[in-house]
């Protein structure tokens, strides 16, 4: 089944079976297999140019800053001082763009597996990428869990911008990839994934919720508005060996004019705490044990 | 061009050009055209029946507690005792159930100008529908701003339960109508209305909240995720003509129990006060003199 018919672009797929966005197609910028996937690029209508692997939309030009800045400033701002951060996939760079506006951050890894990926998005996301040349960044072409194995206990913030767990992403939805994970973290570490939508996925995110929570003393989960994504949303699973940390409770804030400096599009320090209030029928299943769980797991 | 196509209803607009939510149709149930408008409720293979006006969903039954919870209870929650409320609109029901979970409220009025809305949602959407035959809901079928004009001083709560404002709704869209709601609440009423998408129909969403503010001493914006809707979440524009109003801070609050009981699927007073926290690029344009405008216009 072609996902481009009369010059729209839909997205369908059986994680959310029965729902498609669309999105208008103005020209087709790129298309090819690469050895890990299927890359299109496209310039939409009116959301400026899109890349899609696999079927899935990943990041549009006009509403990636959700996406991009929350994956980024949710963990980075519950780190006292994060300096050395980990991104695995995000190929397209627009998370290490976010994570190298913080002064501490002495060095960004992008560990992502499919170079084509990252030559394409410098080519026709240029304002996603712009910051792969930056000095602090460091582009390594290579399979995350390989990469983690051999750096451990090295990062204080390691966050995973993976597609959803329908293609070559799979095994990042897994535990065995979490345990990866912490072995890689620094002690008090912080990680932050892709977590999927609340509607449709909701399953998948009780899992990897679990999962979490049987590896690190402290997990949260938060939501932003995406539109381009299925289901209006995306979700960001959290989580850290630092048993006191407060996940919806920063520890570095941002006054307005530092949110201008920063150039925050979509984040600021009010939203951060707010995206960690679930809807009713979602706390019900993610915390369901938690007085007030929708905030924060340790207020049991 | 049709809407329909290969087994899926693509819904495409100019309000929101070049963005289309798909949802795959698993049968027709009901397409006709009334006094007012075009009327299609569909059958589709994930989210339980859909019921279309003019070629915008309105509502599925997936996802329809979003929208009436939160369009309701918002509201409602900030008002001491709401005893006599308007539901402007909303001839599927769902807000009338919604209210009439409010133990204060003595009367709803149902006025929706579409009779045949009222007797298609009463067949196919029986779970929205199923409280218009309650004792305490009278349903009026004619025009909101007539019936509003002859009801001045009347209402504890308005809540304007409206399509978009590309069709027969456009008048509600306008200043003049939020200068009859005024005029048919009681003393410190609040209303209500459904206020678009942020992404997609900011510069609506502007020209809304500036009318308020014209009239209004208090008013506010919140937003909530809705899958089915364009841009993936939907806003809530408030006001009230009781200056002392804090629409972030709801009056009345809810327990877990109280949720439980009161059957609240997505509304809950943590999520009452997260919705009114704003994205940076939205409290720019929507809240652009205050300090903290996201939370409240009252904190300059």
């Amino acid at each position: 089944m072609s996902l481009i018919e009369n010059g729209w672009y839909r997205e369908m797929n059986e994680q959310w079976a029965g729902y498609s966005v669309g999105l208008k197609i103005d020209k087709i910028l790129f298309e090819e297999k690469s050895n890990y996937q299927d890359i299109i690029v496209f310039k939409s209508t009116t959301f400026g140019n899109v890349l899609v692997l696999d079927g899935c939309i990943q990041c549009t030009e006009r509403d990636e800053c959700c996406y991009q800045e929350m994956i980024a400033h949710l963990p980075l701002s519950c780190h006292a001082s994060p300096k050395n951060v980990l991104v695995v996939g995000g190929g397209d760079g627009g998370v290490v763009r976010e994570v190298l506006k913080h002064n501490s951050v002495e060095k960004v890894t992008l560990c992502e597996i499919d170079d084509k990926v990252v030559e394409v998005c410098k080519k026709y996301l240029p304002n996603m990428s712009k910051s792969l040349d930056d000095k602090r960044c460091h582009v390594h072409i290579g399979d995350g869990v390989q990469f983690m194995k051999e750096h451990k206990d090295c990062f204080d913030v390691i966050i995973t911008d993976a597609p959803d767990p329908i293609g070559a992403a799979k095994g990042l939805y897994e535990i065995d990839y979490y345990k990866c994970l912490k072995a890689a973290l620094k002690p008090n570490g912080i990680i932050c994934s892709q977590g999927e939508n609340m509607w449709l996925d909701l399953d998948i995110v009780e899992k990897l919720l679990s999962g979490c929570r049987s590896l690190f003393p402290s997990t949260g989960y938060a939501y932003a508005s995406m539109p381009t994504y299925a289901g209006g949303h995306i979700g960001f699973i959290m989580a850290s060996t630092n048993p006191d940390i407060r996940f919806n409770d920063p520890v570095r804030t941002y006054t307005d004019t530092e949110v201008n400096k920063m150039e925050f599009s979509f984040y600021n320090t009010d939203l951060h705490r707010a995206s960690f209030v679930l809807p009713t029928f979602a706390k019900k299943v993610l915390f369901p044990e938690t007085k007030n769980g929708a905030l924060h797991d340790k207020d049991t």
